[in-house]
């Protein structure tokens, strides 16, 4: 597996006559080494991207869940890293040999097959050692993962993150990654996706939708009548750092994804768009909800950053800066209008999950199709151009098929199995764990045992002189 | 554009007999990749420094005001990236085309040219592609304007950041900018900035300080006698975050500023001497505070950490480490004692950022004009060696001129600019506003909606059981 | 030191001419640079775990001591940064001239020599500069000091950080680091420490243990038969967010210690291996805690997957996959286990230090004596097969051997130097000051002032209206 003498900080402490250096690297060794730094970085920048969503999640929530919302992001990121080594990462990216023609997914590399690069084909056109392919895949599946848990939040069984964490890792995120980048039958029909928009965000998205629509809303989101009230995050402070870290992380997924540093440095041209993109679609959101609330909306303008970086992660390769820019905006106040929409329909998405990640995922997949420029196309090698840059209908109609494909897969599935674990273990907590809060329920301590302690205090204090009296829950 | 056929994800997924190695890389191109991989993963940290200085911000601010704080900076820095791209990056960098004999600013390159370096002349010298080149000097630009967002901090309406960020974005950094790095006049006479004490540091600073004079002191900042109050930050631990994040960041925008990983690793030197200075300027400052107070004072060190950041950023380059030593720790202890002068001088800036980045960025410019070696400037190839090494009066000279010219010009510009907001939009929320706290205020909601209600609580019901009665503001 | 002439940001404002693109590279000078980004990346991911420090060492204890826990983080890095460049790097990688043979400590490179790479012989075999060198190693002299600190929390004296810090950075760190890495006698014996379970965690860890022995348990701790208390940590989201920075920081910590991105991608093997035993520590703890508690415990998760990268750091070159998702799930199961013992014993280690970071460094540093296989022995080229790969009891002899002479030395002097201390200057603060909480008996001023304050009204408030009367101090 390892075929040269390594010269690291173990070996230094050895003899040293015993080290030479060896014969000039070549030039096909030290590409290979440059990819592999920039890459691992990518991949570290991605895997990064959960203590954003850790925080995001836990700042978007409320103080008496804050230590499991954001404990539970490492637990199933450890489920994920084990589950998709032995077997998501083969069925993603491993050879079908010949089952139904390699269309649906893979079937060799499970448990890495000993580091063996051979299994995974699909993979062997970069230089870059599968070890460190593997750690990028990797982190991609924890970030669908990640969006999937918004679904969830604030009233789920711990068991539920267990079996699903697992599940999604090895039955449904790998089978669409192998549809799309494994040599499967999108990939055979040329859709454009470059790092994820439908791959990572749409079906992490999909998954919560289902999750929050089995779930049923969070206790006191809605009144009789159906109108909702609003469940404000406890921290915006932690939101925004989460919301940096995961922009920054973005450096890593969309320009990462070129698997190479070469190439006249397409990848920052990857940075500049991305960039350029989270940027409009923050300034869009925040603008937007300024004229529609009177007020600007800070988790808001957060969520337009986010739906716009999920938007130009399909098309960041493929696009103009100037489109990146119409992509993001667009994405920031699409997605602002639809977070309203599923709430007066009764969905309460505690986190905005399916509009940021699944809307904004649809209609980033969408986007190449209207603005992929035939030269961009032809340097990425996939599909063609848009229906703005003169290629008609014909990209537009790849992108649309690949997003019902995966939504109407990933809606099907995740509804199964959560529908058994529903129906078998249940999915939610009682009312009285959720009213007490899943810090304490689930995991026998506050998250906050101070802050909890003293509100519980003030808060009863303040009952006590007002009504004169009973202590009373905190709610 | 691009001209060579990229190996990326997206490209896996197709057949593969289309992909083919192209023939082995010149050391040339592997050289612009090292480079390339250097220098975006030095933006990214440069990004994420935006992280750091809205923890710091918010950290050393109210709970009342904490949300619009962080928030705030991703806001401004999603203007600042789109106004840079079409605008700034231009008139830094671009050529002026023989107007002023292209001494006072750039003129070419808007909206990045489509992406062509041609029109970026004074960067042709490195081999980074010109998108990596563009995010590393909008990070720059970034972190100027999160500085002087410090003078805005706990009372300037929401506007005013879009107006301001847009204009500072436009017509004041790229100025200074193309003065010393694009070929204006403070290059042309030797100006040593290796990374920007003054173009980045100073300028913002600058900034901050006519902000905080115009827009008058908090409300309680000062008694009726003059003598300052104490208005601590709600966070210290979000603020020792903030501050590891931005010493992190250095690492970028120091070493970052060689653009090359060339030069017998020339950018670790720069590391070294970038990391004593931190580390000096931090134990002085605690030390100094220590002494004077009786007590250590946290925000004192941090502000030491930052304010030697910020002086050893002119002059990394071109000193010893021992040197680089007394120049942090001398930024340490003189900001220490100017922040208190500036209290004393009945001048309100929040949380010292003419200080810290002011003074420093005066002092670190300076400090070039003492401390360079003749080696080093040569290696380097800007100005000569200072007073303490041979040079004389000369570089000193030289430094003063830069330092009094940013200094001069921002303070001007930024003069006009805010009193020209101040006498029509208005610079200040009301002082209801003020007292409510901005997330109320402007975002219509408190960043830490839990904890303010139940310290409202808590204090309304201390002051009924104290008192008897009526509920009374936060203050 | 710089030989060739940089082509650098500040060189860019000169004029043109001057520039020219040097000769084309070699091979070297670019495997050079590709390294040398490479550790220098990897430098920064370890300086950043003191981020992850900060965090979880103050959110694991309580909200009076918060800002004095995390301010001190980077004092104390402060102090050690100098005294590493000063003395420290000079006695760990020096050469010690013949004197014991080279076997105990170096005693060039005292101030770094200049910059000079010829007085660290022992680091010669790599091409990284030494300037980087340098900041990767005391990245990691100042992980190894972070984890001391956990020994001393809540209850400390300021001015002892002060010394401790000093004295563990001179004649502490470098002794144990020459012994395994520059050419001591641990190294001439064979002793595979890849990238410190013994160096790094087990002597940081040895020295927080004697330290809380010598400190005595937080008041509160135990009660007057012995039995524990719980004293949980204020902030468990901080907490989280300190495990995930340190996790990333570890893709630095052991990847980084190849000190190449060649060898054919050896890096990316390690930053597997390392990947899949933290998930399986965080997994294995989890449930651990899960079964034993009845309750799931999220700083017990933490803690797992700590103990877990700490097990792997010595093993992560050395072992398959499938061995290293044993050692880290057997690290999260003992590290539980023992941290439940020494509470029990009256140990009141107040973030499981010696649980986390000796007793899984020990696990650690023996699991290559188990686990090795023949193949990654000769590739890394130290030692040989571990007992369960045909090697017989070998290595792990030598294993046993490292661990306890560490243990032993570091052990002595610490409790040397802790006992001078505890005798002259005191090692603990007042009981008055611990219950006031040290950032106010410290500092001056709390860590989070507004919420302390309203918590000392909210609990005054409380006890008033429950009992009538008498303020209460918070404990």
């Amino acid at each position: 597996m390892i075929k040269k003498t390594l010269i690291g900080l173990a070996l230094l402490s050895m003899a040293l006559p015993t080290l030479a250096f060896a014969e000039a690297p070549t030039p096909e060794q030290l590409q290979a080494a440059i990819n592999s730094v920039w890459v691992l970085v990518a991949a570290m920048l991605v895997v990064f991207m959960q203590a954003g969503f850790a925080l995001l999640e836990a700042g978007s929530t409320r103080m008496k869940n804050a230590g499991h919302v954001a404990g539970k992001t490492i637990l199933t990121f450890g489920i994920c890293a084990i589950a998709f080594w032995a077997f998501g990462f083969g069925l993603a990216f491993g050879d079908g040999a010949g089952l139904f023609n390699n269309n649906l997914f893979g079937l060799s590399g499970f448990f890495m097959d000993g580091v063996n690069a051979d299994a995974f084909v699909s993979l062997s056109a970069s230089d870059v050692p599968i070890t460190i392919k593997f750690l990028f895949q990797l982190a991609f599946a924890g970030v669908s993962l990640a969006i999937a848990w918004g679904g969830f939040a604030e009233r789920a069984k711990l068991p539920v993150y267990f079996i699903f964490g697992l599940l999604f890792t090895v039955v449904i995120y790998p089978i669409v990654a192998h549809w799309v980048w494994g040599g499967g039958w999108l990939s055979k029909i040329g859709m454009q996706d470059f790092a994820g928009s439908t791959v990572v965000h749409l079906q992490g998205a999909t998954a919560a939708l289902v999750a929050t629509i089995l779930l049923k809303p969070r206790i006191g989101k809605f009144n009789k009548d159906g109108s909702p009230n609003k469940i404000p995050g406890h921290n915006q402070v932690l939101s925004v750092l989460g919301v940096i870290i995961i922009w920054i992380g973005w450096f890593g997924f969309n320009p990462g994804s070129t698997l190479s540093a070469m190439g006249d440095g397409f990848f920052g041209y990857i940075a500049l768009t991305t960039n350029l993109a989270a940027a409009a679609g923050g300034v869009a959101a925040m603008a937007v909800s300024w004229i529609y609330f009177g007020k600007s909306d800070i988790p808001s303008m957060l969520n337009g950053v986010l739906a716009a970086l999920v938007a130009i992660t399909a098309s960041c390769a493929f696009v103009t800066p100037l489109a990146s820019i119409a992509i993001g905006a667009i994405a920031g106040g699409v997605t602002f209008f639809t977070a309203i929409w599923f709430e007066k329909k009764g969905i309460d998405d505690p986190v905005y999950a399916f509009s940021v990640h699944g809307i904004a995922g649809i209609w980033g997949t969408l986007s190449t199709g209207f603005f992929a420029t035939p030269e961009l196309a032809k340097t990425v090698n996939v599909g063609g151009a848009g229906l703005f840059y003169g290629g008609g209908f014909r990209q537009l109609w790849v992108q649309f098929i690949g997003v019902a494909g995966a939504l109407v897969f990933v809606l099907v599935i995740s509804f199964i199995v959560l529908y058994l674990i529903k129906i078998t273990t249940g999915l939610r907590v009682t009312e009285e764990e959720e009213i007490m809060g899943l810090d304490l329920a689930e995991h026998g301590t506050y998250g906050y045992p101070e802050q909890m302690n003293h509100a519980i205090e003030a808060h009863t204090s303040a009952k006590q002189s007002n009504e004169g009296g009973r202590p009373v829950p905190v709610s």
